[in-house]
C-alpha cells in the first residue's frame, strides 16, 4: 500500500483488514473457536478442546508455505490445517478442524472482517453527514442556479444542492441495518453443507461459535446461498454511486464559467501552473464507475453450482475486496473533497 | 409480444404493465390525482379541481402524436400535457399540471406500475416455494451425490439440494419488505425539486396525492436520488441470480452419466430425435447472466448530475423494464421447469 | 416500433432487419440455399434439390405456431422445419434440412442480417464524417477554451475539439474491415459441429452455400467459437462509446456560463418554457453507458460449453440485437444533434 | 505478489511489468527520450539535450515523495518532474519536460509496458497451441460423447473437442496483429493535445521519439481517443473468454459419471481426502467472468470529456492492469491445466 496509485485510489484501512495477515488471524480464530465449541457442545472433551484451542491460538503460519499449498489446492485452508496440525500435539487433533470444511473457515473469517469494515464505513458515512451539515450551515442560503438536463433551470440555493447530496444516506444506513443480520452470520456446514460431519453436535457447535464470535447463527449452512454477499456488494456500489453524484456535481460546479464551488487546494498540472484540478471529485466519478463492473462480476457469483462452486467462490475473492476498498476510498475522497470546499454558490447567472 | 423470442424469454404480464398504453393511463392518473389534490390542498378551488380531474380522466391520447413530441423533447410529458390541455377547457388549465415537472409525473407513474409488478413477482415467488415444497415432499429423501467444486463429494439427499434452492427466498422476501417503503413513494418536486412551484401548498398536495394513490409521501422530491430504483434493480438481479443457480443445477443434473433429474417434457432438436433439451434450465442461466449487464448499467444511473440528469433518467427507462421482464420471465421459467420435474436423485454413484 | 421510447431510443431500420419476419425469411433462404447446395455437391439429385429449394422459397410460416414450438424447443428451427416439411412434398424431404442442425440455420441467418446492418451502420459513419467536416469548415477556426480535467486549460479552436470527435473513426472503420471476414462466414457443422452428417459432402456443400450467399467459408463450424460475435459486440460498443464522448462534450458545451455550442432546436420542458434541452446529446451518453452492460453480458456468451451451449446461445439472442439497435440509434442521434448545431466556440473565457 | 490469492489468481510477470518501479523507469525513459528528441529536432541545442537526457537517465526517484505528490495532483507526473528538476542542473531545465503534458508521459510509458506484455502474452498463446497440438496427438482419436445443450448428442472424438478449444486462436492472433499499430503509438500532444507547446517542432519531436522508442507516430495526440485501449481490453477479455470455455469444458468433463478427462494432479480438500478438485479449470471460469465486469468499466473510459478526462483516465489506471494480469493469469492457468491432463475421452456412454 505504498504505490502512488494505491495511495490515490485505495484504502489502507480496509486493505489491511482484508490482508493475508488479517485473514490468517481470522481463520485461526475460527479454528480455535470451533475447537472450544466442540468442547462446550460435547463433541470432544472440554479440556482437550481448550488445549487444542490454546494451541491453535499459538500457531505461527509460514505464509510462503501457505501460498504454495493454496496454489495447488485453490484455497488456503488445507495448507493452513496442515500447518496447524504440525504445531498442535497429535493427541489433540480430533479437536482440530475435524468436521469442518474449508468454506466454513474462510467464510466465517470473511464475515469477521466484514463486520469491522462495515463499522468503519458507517463511521465515515456519519462523518460525511457532519461535513454536509457544516456545508449547509456555512453556505446553505447562498444563491445557486438550479440545473436540469445540464441546463440552467431556476434559481435555487446552495442548500438545495447540498440536500441532494444528503438525500440518500438515511436510506443507505437503513439498508445497512437491514442487511447486517442477513450478512453477519456464522458459516458452519461441513463438507457438503449438511452439518452431518459433527457427530450430531452441529447445531450446538454452531450456537457456541455464534456466541463466541458475536455472529448470527443460521439454522443451516449458506455455502451456496450468496445473496447476502451480493446484497453487501449492492450496498457498497450504492454508496459509491451516491458519492459519484457528488463528485460529478462538484466537477461541474468547478468549471470556469460556472464557478459554483471553490476549493482550498487542488491538484497541480505538470504543464499549466495556473490550473487547480478537482482531483478528488474526479476520483469519486472514477470509483463509482468502477463499481458498475465489479457489481456485474459479483452478481455472477450467485450462480453457485451444486454444493459448492469453486469458480464462483474464487470470483468472490477477487471482486469483493475491490468493492470494499473502492467504497472506502470513495468515502475518504468524499470527506476530503467536501472538507476542502471554501465556497459554494453565489453564481452570477 | 408475439415473436418467438418474446414468448420464450419475455414476460407478457410485466411487459403489459410497462406498456405505453399502461404508462399513459398511469400518467393521466397522476395528472388527475394532482388536480384533485390541488383542490383539497387549497391551491385551486375544489370544484375546479374536480372538474379538471374529471376532464383529465376522460382525455384520449393520440400515441403517434405523443411519440413525435417525445422524439423532440426527449420524454413524453410535455406532449402529453399539450394533448391534455387541448381536451380540457381552458378555464380549468390552472388546475392542470401547473407546478408539476415532467419527472413528477413519469416517476410517480412508474411507481404505480412497480407496485403491481412487485405484487405479481411476489406471488410467483410464493408459488415457487410451494413447488419446491412439493418437490421436497415427493423426492426429498432420495439419495443424491453431493458435489462440490464440480466433483463428487459425499452422498446427500435430494432434499438437501432442494433446500439449497429454497435457501435464498426468505431473505429475498425480507429484502422486498424492507425495500417497499423506500421505493413506493410519491414523486413531487416541481421543476428543480424544491416544491417551490406549488404556491406554498406543496407538502399538502403531496399528502393528498399520497393518500389517493396509496404511496409513501417523502418530505421532498427524489428526482436525483435514485438509490431506491437501484435497490429494486439489485433485488431483481438477486432473484434472477438465485434462479440461475437452480437452472445451472438442473442442467448439470440432467446430464447423461449424472442422471439426477428427469423432466416430463423437454425441447426438441431439429437434428437429433432422441434429444430432450433442458430448455427452461438453460433459460434461467441466460436470464441470470443477462442481469449482470443490466445491473451494471442501472448502477450508472445513480450518477444524476445536478437537479436532473437527462442521460441517467433515459438510461433508467432502457434498463429497468428489461430487468423487470427478465426477472418475471425467470420466475415463470423456474415455475415451469420445476413443475416439469418427474424425478430427482437416485443416482447410482 | 411506434412507442415513444422506441422512437426516441431505438432504431427502426436495424430493428426491422432483426425482426421475426426478416429472421424467418433469412432462415428460409438458408434452408433453400442448403437444398440447392446439396444438389450441386451431389448429396441429392440436382433436380430434387432445385425442386425442394423452390418449394422452400414458397413456404408460408404461421408465426403463432412457430412461437408455440419455440417455447417448447427453446428456439424456432425445429418448428420451422416442421412447417416447411408440411408444405414441401414428402418426396423432396431428403433435400430439406437433412444433415443440418438448428444452429447452422440460425447462425447463418444472423450473419445475413449482420452483413446488411453493418453496411447500413458504415453508411451512417460516413455521413457522420461528412457532418463533422461541415462543422469543421463552418466553425473550425472559432476560438474555444480547451478544458482538461473539467478545468479551463488553454485556448484552442473549435476545430481542435471537432478533430477530437473525428479522431476515432478511421480506426473504427479499419476495425470493421478487419472484422468482416472473421464475422461474415457461413455456419455449417451438423448436429455436433463435425460436418459428419452430410454424407461426405459437407465441405462441398459449404463451398456452394458460401458462394450462393456471398459468405466466407470456414473449414469447420464455429458453433461454440463466438469470438467473432464478441468482436462485433466490441465494435458496436466502441462506436457507441466514441459517440458518447461527443454527447458528453455537447452537453457540457451547452451549459449556460460555458455557452460553447448552440442548437437550432432542442427539447421542451413541461415546466419551464425558457428551456431547450440537449436531448440528443444526453441520449448519446445514455446509449453509450447502456453498451457497457450489454458488452459484459455478451462477453459471457464466449463460454459455450462442450459442442453447444443453450444458455450462451440464448443470451446472445437477447444481447446482440440490443447492441445493434443501440449502436444504430446512437449513430442517428449523433447525426441529428451534429446537424442541428448552429454555433460552436466563440467562448468569452 | 506473495499472498496466496495473488499466487493463485495473479500474474507475477505482468504485475512486475506494471509495477510502480517499472512505471517510473518507463516515465523517465520517456522524459529522457523527449529531451534527446528536442535536441535532434532543433527545439534545444543538441548538446544540452544530450546532457539533459543523460541527467534524467541518472535520476533517482523517492517513491514515498512521489506518492505524496500524486495524492495531491491525482497522478504522479508533476511530482516526478519536480524530482527530476531537483536532480538536473537548472541550466538544462529548458530541455526537461518543457512542452510536454503529464498524459504524454504516462500514456507513452504505458504503451512501452503494453508492448512487452503483449509479446509475453503472445508467447503464452503460442505455447498453448503447442500444448493443444500435443493433446490432439495423444488423445485425438479417443471416443468422446458430443454434448449439446448439456445433453449427450452424438459420439465424436476427443480431437473434435480439442479442435473446439483450438478454434479461436488464429483469429485472436490476427486481431492482435491488427491491433498493434493502432495501439503501440507515441503519445505527444502537450497540455491540450494540439502540439502547440513545442515551438513548432512538435511533429519533428514526435518523429524522433517514435524512432527512438520503436513506436508508431500518429499525426496528432490521442489524449481523449481511447478506442485503442478499449480494443486492447476487448482483446484481453476475448482471450480470457476463450480460455473460460476450456475451463468450463474441463470441469464438466471431470465430473464423476462423465469421466472424460483425468489430471495428473489436483487440489486437495480440507475435509475429503478422496477429492481432487479441478482447481485450474475453475480458475479459468472465474477469471473469464471477472473480465466481463472489467470490460464494462473499461468501456466507460471511452467517454473522455473535452481535452482530457481525469475521471476516465483514472478509471483506466484501475481497470486495465487488472485485465492484463487477469489475462496473463488465465493463460498460465490454461497452460498448467492442459499440461496436467493425462487422459481425455474414452467415455463409456
Amino acid at each position: 500500500m505504498t504505490d502512488w496509485l494505491d495511495r490515490l485510489t485505495g484504502d489502507g484501512l480496509v486493505a489491511n483488514r482484508l490482508s493475508e495477515t488479517a485473514q490468517i488471524a481470522d481463520m485461526l480464530r475460527v479454528e480455535a473457536t470451533y475447537a472450544r465449541a466442540c468442547g462446550h457442545a460435547g463433541k470432544v472433551p472440554l479440556d482437550m478442546a481448550e488445549a487444542a484451542a490454546a494451541a491453535i491460538d499459538a500457531v505461527s503460519i509460514d505464509r510462503a508455505v501457505l501460498a504454495e499449498a493454496a496454489l495447488r489446492d485453490g484455497m488456503p485452508v488445507p495448507g493452513l490445517v496442515m500447518q496447524i496440525k504440525a504445531q498442535v500435539a497429535a493427541s489433540l487433533h480430533s479437536a482440530v478442524h475435524q468436521g469442518l470444511t474449508s468454506q466454513d473457515v474462510m467464510d466465517t473469517a470473511l464475515i469477521l472482517a466484514l463486520r469491522e469494515i462495515l463499522e468503519d464505513l458507517e463511521d465515515r458515512i456519519q462523518r460525511l453527514l457532519t461535513v454536509l451539515d457544516t456545508l449547509e450551515a456555512r453556505f446553505g442560503d447562498r444563491p445557486l442556479m438550479g440545473r436540469t438536463r445540464m441546463q440552467a433551470a431556476l434559481p435555487v440555493t446552495a442548500g438545495h444542492r447540498i440536500a441532494g447530496w444528503r438525500a440518500p444516506w438515511d436510506d443507505h444506513l437503513a439498508r445497512l441495518d437491514g442487511m447486517r443480520p442477513r450478512l453477519l452470520k456464522l458459516q458452519l456446514g461441513g463438507p457438503v453443507g449438511t452439518r452431518d460431519s459433527f457427530d450430531g453436535f452441529g447445531d450446538a457447535i454452531a450456537g457456541h461459535m455464534g456466541s463466541a464470535l458475536g455472529l448470527e447463527v443460521p439454522g443451516k449452512a449458506w455455502h451456496t446461498e450468496r445473496s447476502n454477499l451480493f446484497e453487501l456488494a449492492c450496498w457498497l456500489a450504492g454508496v459509491a454511486g451516491s458519492l459519484g453524484k457528488i463528485g460529478t456535481d462538484l466537477a461541474l460546479m468547478a468549471q470556469q464559467g460556472v464557478d459554483e464551488v471553490g476549493f482550498a487546494s487542488g491538484g497541480a498540472s505538470s504543464a499549466m501552473a495556473h490550473k487547480s484540478n478537482p482531483v478528488r471529485a474526479e476520483l469519486l466519478v472514477a470509483l463509482s464507475r468502477d463499481m458498475a463492473g465489479h457489481l456485474a462480476a459479483q452478481h455472477l457469483t450467485l450462480n453457485h453450482e451444486q454444493e459448492r462452486s469453486g469458480a464462483s467462490w474464487t470470483l468472490e475473492w477477487l471482486v469483493l475486496p475491490r468493492m470494499l476498498t473502492g467504497c472506502g476510498a470513495a468515502l475518504t475522497a468524499a470527506l476530503d473533497v467536501l472538507a476542502d470546499i471554501d465556497q459554494i454558490g453565489g453564481s452570477a447567472l
